[in-house]
């Protein structure tokens, strides 16, 4: 609830069109739906540009089901417009739920995604360190997809040859944010960062065994990187990766 | 055994009722039940007011069945009184077992209460940062209803959505105790803890992945909060954060 | 600002006695001081029942000065009343420096209290495991004196010895609430929340060396406790325990 | 060296105005400057748009003075030109070697900058959740200032008193990136991550003891945050919070 | 290869009963066996009374037979002397494997105990926090059984209801060793360790769940006792604490 | 692309028999193939001397076909030559899948070799602390095997029976060098460091329980290892260690 | 207050010679001094045959002097006799204050010790991995010196050069109990115990850097030991394992 | 003592030239010196062909001469022959006590080397990553020039400017060995790693803070590393990699 929208209830209060116990009311309806295992934050939609994303594990089919639902109605909001509504990490009971109810959506790996952005022109290259990143890339590019960027994904380009990454230097430089999936100890972040200007979000993986701690070294190497400005995020976590991208990129208004 | 007890006890002896050998003996007999595999602490309910809790992991079903039967039965004290009795985390053999041979049970997701005490004044509002954290809301609130008190269980009113808390502001506000149940970065601990001078149990989940380090990050976090005062229980433990209630409220008389 | 305020500001604006910009600027009138280096929380008093408290660590002697100054002033209420405002963990210049500045507050170890509550009846028994533990026991002591409690510090206490703990058992038992500050292993803390059913705030210390891990230990074990419901707070966190024993106790009206 | 003028080199040879011996020589020329201890990396100006950083720890005060003469020197280029050279985290021996031997700097904390960027209209907003967290804010402003941008330092507005934030919430939600600098348990950055859609960048800081292990638990909290989309830095990392603004930012035209 | 051993060997040398080639020969010839897959060391009988135990985890069923019948050999020495051979933490395929092969052990849980050693008239108790600590008790019962031990395993004494264990005190403080086995904080053993002065082998247990760490927490609380001198195994190791005992009370000679 | 390339495009270039654009168009040409999923290093043969090893984790079996097909390929090179191509850590699909498309591979337990290099003179022995840690050993002894080493497996002379290994000492102070295969607490890499001048790999494994921490307390004794230049490589990474002894042996020429 | 003792008392009780509550009044006085900031335990020497240890950090020169100076008196009981009263870890202002306070202290190191015990027939090795373990076997040596036992200190025999202690091992196998004092990778622990039969206990140190985390991996190393039964005690606790010895062998009767 | 001085022995027992006894000293007569604190290792240059190393810490500046003067003097054999003597972290009191007593040694940083070994052709390469890893880099470059190595240092050529690097190329390809030292994140071993196929030795070093977790960070992500073989030595353990280096190139015959 914006402050213009509190400035005109109080507008009315003054012109008697509402009475102070309305007001008190109203300020506490913000727009979230409470379905009792959740409260649908539809308000996320105004302050972001786009809606909650649904996050699947620990919630059971019903719970996906009726989260979708209420984020696709916009809490009685116009049916037919929004944003892209993104189920992540679904497994396959979830996925059959969700796209039975709510039958638009587009799946691909763990990822649905229901009424896609229109494509915007910015460009994004999402990098992987070694083939076993790519289901956390798809992720990735997935959402970027979903919010309508130009999304590329480049796979097995470590810098245990790093003439691959140099060959693809011109792409990655033209890019307006860099996404970079790597596991084990993720030394392609710091390699690409000191390569652009551009942002540059770090995506550390579980892939590896042994001293790559699941993920934990990867992550500590992109956070001590010796490139400056890396933004991390966590493990294994393409969709927040995306949605880092979102913040930079999202709200510039398209050419 | 207490010391109005013990001086009765000594009272005996000085009167020549009973004699030292007897005394020793039955210093010794403090009231437990030792049933090889187990040593059933029926003098808990002495000092807690509450039965001692059975855990499930790690016991056979017979291992339930027959600690279940012996607090039940109240080592031989009066067997229709005494306080609840609660079998936690237990699996399906155990809860099948458990019913069957006791069979006025009640169960709650992996939760078994028997003789649940009577309903009591004080209000506890059980709240979770996300859908995902409700097996371990849904354990407490389990045990908070066994001991009787007025719990009400809100759900995902994490923090990324200020506004869904703020709403439940007044709720939370009248409750004689608040429990947060929080995984990934368990903030909502923190905000609460700031809202309310009332105690504040704070129960970091194992929900998250990578970063969240299996509830370890919202344990920690918990533990530093800005907020003063929280009371930190332990890992997905919703039955501590119950009895860690039950310590604070469970004492006072029912107006 | 409670609902009452809000509520009467609004009948305020329907009279016409005063117009929407000034309730909205009202309404961001949150009662805080912004002294540039910090924004000091008077509203804490209201909600909480004692002004937020200054942690030292990190703020110049000048800083702890100005919000020292600021909280008794009490935000321009009226300056002769409120409740104990807390400076912990204060160094010597900082203790010198709000001293001079603020004459009338009482330093104990490394805690100063100026203002403090009157005497209330509950008793709050605070036990150490050994006598390296006093620092921070100390710290939770007078903080617990500072809010008016019955604080009685019981050191070395520790289950090497186990007599000496049931020794005190009666007073144990009496207490409304216990304190149990612990280092090394902290298994004082499970024996005493076998012994009462009081609530029991664990405190874990850095006291120690090579396996305690800096306090990490005796948290851990804290958290792990066999014994029901224990309340644990940070390593060191003598301030906080104090503050989780006020949440308990202190809304409760004096007899 | 950019592909236009390895192109530019080629048409050079090909027309015979150089031989395949310099040609070599030449594309290993990139400019860089060896200065035994350190290879100071002249063409990240290029590729960055500002030089390459100094960052004093492990440095002698000679060191420091000869890689900021030379960055300022820019390899022989144009030496009234060029971007801002930062020092960061200068001991008194380092910063005074430095600003003697190269006058023009100002210090401001541990950073000193040279040849600061004109100001441009970006607005950055640095938030720290305490006043213990401003040294590493003031190390951030001092860098975004160094770059040209609007920035402001909002101190001291942590969750346990939430509505010191929402006070600024129109500030916040005004600005084209945010930083957020917050130790203990760095709750701060999810609930301002929730509040805007622009990139917020997360800093956790080593202030708080025991539990807060240096910062690791602000880190990961941040990490794990419900808040989607958050661009974490490493600990007390200032410095790079601030590139990581000029990444986002740093490459639009000025208006 | 004793002392004695080799000053007859080079007695004979000097005699001209053997020639060197035959002495390198025999001084290389230690007792053991090369099965490929594994070097039995009969040589340890001979070192520590009791032959090498076999650790079934990461063997193959074929592994474990050829390994406990090349012992059971003693190496082609006196087939029907020799102290016990012990199989631990063997899987069902494993078990089966060597009853079939080696018919007379005697399984017990997952440990199986060929050619007994005699009775010894020292007294070991084997106490248990918990019931779910039995699995590694019964480890540690069996395997001192099959040492001779007069062994008792007393179950579930866990300091949540210290009288349990003051009841057994007598019983404890009368043994010649005493083993304590404890998940969750593991604090039976500092408590145990203050009423005994006999040696006091601690075990930490994985049961537990959350902070519990997989027994870490367990191990590191017994390591930072503060009763002194406890004997500390790894986590689980019920066969350890056996052997530890051993250690202390295997050497002396039967009354 | 070496050295002598560019300068033979280069001369070329200046001779006119290509033009500016080939030349560039050539420098980005670098020998490695791109599938899609993988990007496979061609040039990899030339820097190593042997090409790219296939790692299976995370890749579907027909990822490993492409790869493996397109390492035999050579890139269009000489079919009939080439160094040997390794497939690590296979599962039974993969391996089948894999050996159904590239026919003449070799497997042994989760390796598949195709194409080994011809035998060279070089001893190396490979040493496990017990019989538990033989997969690893396996996996580096193959992948030595396809190299053309004369490599040798010693199980089993763990530093429980250190005589096992002291009657070893010869083979192992004949070795060219040694690879340490070993959990638990990895002491055998320290006594073999102090038997031998030769290069030792350490490799620890994840053998072991409770304390062993998944090889990282191996991982850690090894790194701090009383005996000097121990090189140590990844838990349980076997491949590794042949890589590593591979590059120690591999550039000599054979007698 | 042994058994006898309560038996004797309520035969006095019986026998009229003292009332009740004179009973309840001496079953609470066991034997400890409460001085305020210690609760000094002289029941220890009843039940563990010497009296408790004063750990100085964290304590004034005065705690430690009172505390002593009680120990000494033996609560009232004969000063002339009882055991050895122990100072460890004290600095040199605590041992200045002791040895003024109760001069007939003996100093050695960091440990002070009065009124040793005679000496006793059993030998005990402390062996040191290096020379920089020194401090903590010299602690050992001095306290099991106190102790009564024939201790013997063998300095830098680590297995980088086994032969060393290779050239002991008729001294280490003929000890009653055997101490290593090691840091590092701790690996002379494992093949002690491969040596000797007798107890060993094992002291990890914190000597190294890097990754031998200060103690930390030596003591995961003894933990997870292929030699069976190493008692294990916490990071530089020499006090400790000098106090396992006495537990082993400290109750055998002298011959 | 190698077996060709055994049969020596034996073959003098046989012939009457010594008697067993003298035999059994002369076994245990191994070439090393036990100097009380030290048992100084004579034999290892046998063994390793280099002297044992001093390491400094912990050690007294006497013990320090001690150790060194007992090697300088090898036992008694030929006082002027002998390999390099290297006394290492050592601390000034330590390097002018040393340096007074045996006067020809030769300080470099902390590192004291005294008879340096005559000059061999191989070339070693050491890099670093920044600057600030210049003390471990010395370190190993100091103790690679005490064995004779052609050691380069070549500073500050980390990833964030790959092009420092790859201007570098041909003499890290010429190399016979390489080092790599670097902190941070410690990608630079990776990429070396890709581009040679000598043997390279990775160095993590403490430089870095917060993420860095002094060094842990770079060393588990060089263990983790996707370029195959790197051998791994301890967090700034400069002198290891020397001589790892030592272990691989000194065993061959010098040209």
């Amino acid at each position: 609830m914006d402050e213009a929208a509190v400035r005109n209830l109080l507008d009315q209060l003054q012109g008697g069109q509402v009475d102070p116990d309305e007001v008190v009311r109203r300020l506490r309806l913000l727009p979230f739906a409470d379905l009792g295992y959740a409260t649908v934050d539809h308000h996320r939609e105004l302050r972001h540009g786009v809606p909650e994303a649904v996050y699947g594990p620990g919630k059971t089919p019903a719970h996906c089901v009726g989260i979708i639902s209420e984020l696709l109605s916009g809490g009685g909001a116009d049916p037919d417009g929004g944003g892209p509504v993104v189920l992540s990490r679904a497994n396959s009971e979830q996925m059959a739920a969700a796209l039975t109810a709510c039958p638009n959506g587009v799946a691909s790996g763990s990822t649905v995604v229901w009424r896609p952005a229109p494509a915007r022109p910015e460009r994004v290259v999402v990098l992987t360190g070694g083939t076993a990143d790519l289901p956390v890339a798809e992720e990735c590019h997935a959402v970027l997809d979903a919010f309508g960027f130009q999304a590329t994904l480049v796979s097995d380009v470590g810098v245990a040859g790093v003439h691959r990454l140099l060959a693809r230097v011109e792409e990655v430089q033209a890019a307006d944010a860099v996404v970079v999936v790597a596991g084990m100890e993720g030394a392609l972040a710091s390699v690409v960062g000191g390569l652009t200007a551009a942002p540059v979000v770090a995506v550390p993986t579980s892939v590896g065994y042994g001293a790559s701690l699941g993920g934990v070294t990867a992550l500590l190497a992109m956070l001590s990187s010796c490139a400056s400005g890396l933004a991390v995020v966590g493990i294994d976590n393409g969709f927040g990766a995306a949605f880092a991208v979102w913040r930079v990129l999202g709200r510039r208004a398209a050419p």
